[in-house]
């Protein structure tokens, strides 16, 4: 099969590689649809990613769907032929963290595309069977695949607790940010509010249900809420520390800020605010058991995910895909179709 | 000032009351639109309702908006002239149950048309300053009054945990009903079945955001999960044991019974389903901290409550108000307008 | 190796088995002491609990501890000679309920002692490896063994939300209501009311922490709260209909009732109190996630479990051990120890 | 009657003032004991505490207990005579902080010794009939005053959701801290280590409870957990920038901290690991609805103030008293009795 391989920082080529063949418990995908993530892309300009540094070629790739083609052992083979979406990460089942839920947190998680483990942009992928959820023929190939990035604002509205009536702040309106609003109104919050440098992906926001955008680059986020009630919930997904700080001091009291974007390993937080509204800051890491509710989403209307594809690609054209958003201030988010 | 008053059971009588006078802290609410409960009714009908009996002349209605008329000490006096939505109980503020947040529950609570206080079918009431909530004007007169059945509707979805990917079963096709339905659509939830008795009510819960609907005079709502998962949330907004008793066996494991609907004192649950499903069952007395998150459901268009009325009366016309779903299978929600 | 054998209702056997071999991610367990629960005398007597029915010949048996003497692929062979407790019920790991940290919940539960599925008291068993939690030495076989009641004891607080300050009503003073008062004193219990109808169990539930006994022979628990707030917490440990309709009646607004101990399959329950109060009723099934907090409370001396034991039985003396509590009204808990 | 009142930074004077009378719904108590609390010296110092600024003579104090004298309307007279425990701070209990419970967070809190509001170290002070705590015999009038502070280590630990088998760590054994031990001890923590540098504090949280302790001169905090799970709660009680960040990296996945201790406004936190661990930060601001509790925990013994009181002054000593700790590094708590 061919795969999409990062040999180094800045070289990534289409292999051929053995086809993968399904274990015990595990299915064998084909995979339809890949779409890239800013983590990719990070990858492949700089070879690491915090302490997983790539030391050998590595199939890129985790925003994945496709169709189960075969099936190891101790699976139903009525699925071959089952619509899925991939969800990258397999925790060890057994731990503590495991066992309580949060498998997310899981030490022994063998996720894709996370230096050594191989990706999914590739003709074929294996998978656990629990982690290739189905889909109804509703959602499409792509939108299957961004369930991924979809579950990251399921998750992070669920750490926030943004429900019905929540006001809720989502700083960075890239696909994170942008999904994050989407699920944000589909959870019943009152107003949505999104601060973004470029005006381009505020109209997009706007569109997808925020209920006012602030460009910081003319207005702060603490000055956006003068006079009135800050929100609720800050879902932080811009990774800047001069953002975080600001959007934390514009938060109500008993407030919650989720960091979603990363940013530097450290920075400076107003903690006499945190303390004195009883603030709670937390932040998110991958994402457990979303993927039912992120389905339901989508099946319902109440998220649109091909709002968000403003590209597709070849396998062959990988690199450009990876690069998509570098040039294009109007790109949201890239998709690969690997069987092209 | 007129008002309809409930002297005995069946007699309703439309007498002159003097104006009440706003004290410390109230303000005098000209009241536009009155919901008729079926608390109303039963009063009407029975004279008491548990350990509330009517022993002296009432004023009847809870469910109310109107416009403040004249304000008293310690009320912004800027007040006057805005429109506000009638949140009906006002407890002790003091007490242990109201600093722990659940007023609701206060031993002292002083709740309109609730026998010996009155109620706010009359053409002015008096209520707490923190309890008229201003509605913005894109929220009728009638859906400001009907915040309150709203109130009811976003409370047992808190209390049940509804959000988003939650599968909902309501039992109970009445105005509850209607509203939990639309209440639980706003939350995200993935699945809303409806079942009732009476077929035009699953038609209009059906176009308020039912994505299943079940006769049961044909089926029970256990067999209509029969195959698949049950739901994780039960409203229960019928009152009736039957079904009561049916719900909590389909619910999923871990799922939550909220019963919202009033019925007998006691009466008999499958109590080994409650303890190998480790299901939660509860129940809903009032509500608290609902208005806000309820006018941000109207005034955003996630509920409609307009689409409730199904018929408007006068002042005079209370009696037949009051009993105007019992001869009409199509009856939702009957109106009065106390200035006409 | 030697098991004792349930062949029948009444008939129970010691008989030679296979040494059973520990598989992938399994430890072999050299068994030093086996708590006698309700559920195997249950067993004795009737052959099933509910759907539970012993069609062959079954080990009984799951409160047990002892050392582990093999294990299997995977696992660290570092771990032979440790003392462990064992986790009676291994799950699936991987469907819905595991993956949210049910697991007690996982349809796939394979339980010891619950047909057809063998138990532990035999002088060898094996388990799963992460379900031999290691004990320290300051444990004794007998308080490993009785980890698991003290299991139920932990989840029934767990469930009930007990903690600092929490005013709790246990009825039933039998081994798991013992426990549950004092795991309740461990989790800083204000009050800890105990009833039964068992002066001896009365006095033990004092001696173990309760800071007030009722005989509900001479006196309701509705009664023994008269003039006072009612019960936070009802750990309901006695399956008796009356009891907990009584319990309930006396809960505090806002109460919490934890239905542990099993009954009638359907029982009426005051319903309108439950909703006036906006009470929580619910029950448990088993326990998850207990092991490291009860050995903890056991190691710490929070809780002390080598007092409950009022009787030792050798293997071949099982038969009385399953009948010890029958004619003694001061027996609390019988132990096995196969060994002997 | 005497107050002890702060003119300006450095100096304090006891001066006759008006006997205060009590208001409706108001008691008159008159004060047995006042503890020292370190903002009553902050003030003493340096004049304000952030914003607070005092601008004019203000009476210090708000740990205080006493008898009631006198009640003002709307108070049972027959409260006359009793010992209570005085909540120094009255919320407005209407707005939507108080009516969510959490009127701690109250923007019009009337807070004790808090600029321009007089405290209760005095020979009688007035305070809200329902923030006039009574408590039993068993509990000494100094024990009685410092329910405050227990107060706040009774909230911290409910922030943290401190319970059963929780590992903790405390950092910092002043006042604060010492008693955080001890409710955690009472909670059911499984673990509580204490960090500081002070020796003397160190011995004294061991004897309180402490598990284990850490000489930070010696070890940090992240080295003294090496090879082992880090903690689940932190609760931070020194308000220093280092050994914060060094107790936030040195927790368990999906630990809390729980910043307790005032430092500087803003400080640099290792957010990558809040992220990756997905750990929650957040402070506590006063606390709410905690008297109950802490006087449960005092009442039944599981924390013991009297031993935090390590020096006792008249009135006329009150400067002596507020710089107690400042010479001796083994005062934990000073006490005045403003009726000497």
């Amino acid at each position: 099969m061919r795969a999409a391989v990062l040999n180094r920082p800045g070289e990534v080529e289409v292999v051929e590689r053995p086809t993968p063949s399904p274990g015990p418990r595990e299915v064998l995908v084909r995979v339809r649809a890949v779409g890239v993530c800013g983590s990719d892309t990070h990858y492949y300009d700089h070879g690491r990613i915090g302490r997983f540094v790539v030391e050998q070629p590595m199939v890129l790739g985790h925003e994945s769907a496709g169709v189960i083609e075969a099936v190891g052992s101790d699976v139903d083979p009525a699925r071959v032929g089952q619509r899925v979406s991939i969800e990258p990460g397999v925790p060890c089942f057994t731990c503590h963290e495991c066992l309580a839920g949060r498998y997310n947190l899981c030490p022994d998680m063998v996720f894709y595309a996370t230096p050594p483990v191989d990706g999914s942009l590739a003709e074929l992928a294996v998978i656990h069977e629990a982690f290739a959820h189905p889909v109804p023929d509703s959602v499409s190939d792509e939108a299957a695949a961004l369930l991924e990035p979809l579950s990251v604002g399921v998750w992070s509205c669920r750490k926030g607790g943004v429900g019905m009536g929540t006001s809720v702040l989502v700083t960075g309106a890239g696909p994170i940010g942008l999904v994050a609003v989407q699920v944000a109104r589909a959870a019943g919050a009152a107003q949505v509010v999104v601060a973004d440098v470029n005006p381009h992906r505020l109209a997009v926001a706007a569109r997808l249900g925020a209920t006012r955008t602030v460009d910081v680059r003319e207005t702060t986020v603490v000055e956006s809420y003068a006079g009135g009630p800050g929100p609720d919930v800050l879902l932080e997904c811009s990774g800047h520390a001069g953002v975080t700080g600001d959007g934390i001091r514009s938060l109500a009291p008993n407030g919650t800020a989720v960091l979603v974007g990363m940013g530097a390993d450290e920075f400076p937080l107003p903690l006499s605010v945190v303390q004195e509204r009883e603030l709670t800051v937390t932040g998110t890491f991958r994402y457990a058991n979303t993927w039912p509710t992120a389905i339901s989403l989508v099946a319902t209307g109440q998220v649109d995910l091909d709002a968000l594809v403003t590209r597709r690609f070849t396998l062959a054209e990988t690199a450009q895909a990876l690069t998509a958003a570098r040039d294009d201030p109007e790109a949201i988010k890239a998709v690969i179709l690997p069987q092209s």
